[in-house]
């Protein structure tokens, strides 16, 4: 992550971190070293350096605060993911064991849940109107995995439905990482509102992103096994797109709906929609939400932090990681 | 539950039960379904009670505030529920199927996630204090089920790794509810501390009641299997006691320490407990804990409040389910 953006939030993203180490720390030993395990493995940080730049941006200067909410944002992130690989019975993350399957179910599901109350403290300390677009964002993510679950595979699933489904699990907590850090800097609601909106399209795209490269990615750059999404029959923008083609729509089809699949069954998916324009219609599709939503940040004035968002929404469009 | 710390709190409860009611919609039927299920299901209310009645104890009037804080105390207590079944393998919970069963893990584990963030919702929104104290007492709920994991099917468990046990399990969310509710109304620091040390005592004697009532409860008026902890090798205080019985002792440890059981060995274990002086010593255990921290409640004025919780606390050391 060498890029603009990055450098600019560094040295905010490691105050973030010494934040996160200090909470995580609890009276049971084996809790702390799950928790540390969790958020020590890596990570982009796309929520506090979210959060922190958007502040930067609308002028904040002391920024106490919105390190405890970046961290808070970052906790709850990763309790999800916790709670996501069981439900997902995903077997890596980030290129190590999923926390459950190194600590046991039952431990990774009350370790997730302390890390939810952390993160809740957190912000309850920094902001009573932050928690109010936490919880709104907690909401959305619980009901975005209900509707993922209700389009498992289930060809009958449309863009509109995809949409949905993302805006819970990713947009919505991104979203609220923005609103958090230009309220804190004390901005116009009308400020808050645009820088919103912003980051909840920075998150729309970032997850489409995320999608193709569980099947068109590297498993060495994303650490993560390619196709995961595909075998557990998950609703994803390359399948919606693929299940279109005229040619391999019908195989990909019979493969999106069997109820248990085989690896094998998996590659040839990925190997059929790789010869569809679905991957190129997802970059083409988050590449064009970016462009869009840039224009969203006219309402800040220049600074080096308004360029590094545009930097942090174009990386995110253009990853493969 | 007709005694009279009942009647004088159920026009609170039922408020309480309103905010539930109306807090819990969303816009997925289903997760509202879960919800409204979860919590529609009875239950003792012991935690709004107590919020509401230590409130009222200590001269609070204008009760908006604690009805959120109550409502916001049951709906975190039945997220951890939904939860712990999981965790536990627990079929039944209140005479019906519990949540994972009929919803799948992985909607329940969504489900108490949206649950809990729902509680921080309430609580954040009536006092920033609380939220500390709530997150103080979900933490060591945390710390208490890794505690508890620690000791499955292992003898060498003692009296006092149980007390820190449920301390985590039970005790601190309701010593949270008596403190909240005399936060709320503008008590001093020393009879908050007061209360609340009540009420955790008042929590451990809970506990300790409910796990006789798994070896000597009966299942129509528990609405439970019985038998539950020793199929899953809790350490509870029942079998603690029992270990030490000269006679029957050897066997049970036998039963305890095995890593899987038929419910026949179960069967047996529950007679052989039965013969020793287990059960009596848990019950005087938890009558004593409670004649003992009734005097705590001297910081207290008289009112009837007052009586009420009195009772609240008896009818806990002596009830049947």
């Amino acid at each position: 992550m060498g890029t603009s953006w990055y450098s600019l939030v560094s040295k905010d993203l490691k105050t973030v971190e010494d934040v996160v180490a200090n909470v995580i720390r609890s009276e049971n030993p084996e809790l702390t070293e799950i928790c540390s395990y969790v958020l020590g493995s890596g990570g982009k940080r796309v929520r506090p350096a979210m959060c922190l730049l958007v502040f930067r941006a609308c002028g904040g200067i002391d920024a106490e605060r919105a390190f405890d909410v970046g961290a808070a944002l970052e906790i709850i992130h990763n309790a999800t993911l916790v709670h996501d690989d069981i439900n997902d019975e995903g077997d890596l993350r980030r290129g190590a064991k999923a926390a459950y399957k190194r600590y046991s179910i039952g431990k990774s599901i009350v370790a997730g849940d302390y890390m939810f109350a952390l993160g809740f403290k957190l912000v309850g300390s920094a902001s009573h109107e932050i928690v109010g677009y936490l919880v709104e964002a907690s909401a959305a993510m619980g009901a975005g995995e209900f509707n993922q679950k209700d389009y498992e595979h289930d060809a009958r699933v449309t863009e509109a439905h995809y949409m949905k489904i993302i805006e819970g699990k990713t947009a919505r907590l991104i979203e609220c990482a923005a609103k958090s850090g230009a309220f804190l800097a004390g901005a116009d609601s009308d400020v808050i509102e645009a820088t919103g909106e912003f980051a909840y399209n920075t998150g729309i795209a970032f997850q489409i992103v995320d999608d193709a490269l569980d099947v068109a990615g590297d498993e060495a750059s994303t650490g993560k096994n390619i196709g995961n999404d595909i075998m557990e029959g998950k609703p994803t923008l390359p399948i919606i797109y693929a299940l279109q083609d005229s040619l391999r729509g019908k195989r990909i089809r019979e493969i999106f709906e069997a109820p248990v699949l085989e690896w094998s069954d998996v590659r040839e998916a990925i190997a059929l929609i790789k010869e569809t324009d679905a991957i190129s219609r997802c970059l083409d599709k988050a590449k064009g939400i970016i462009k869009d939503s840039i224009r969203l940040l006219d309402v800040l004035g220049d600074s080096e932090y308004k360029r590094a968002l545009v930097d942090l929404a174009e990386y995110i469009a253009d990853r493969d990681r």
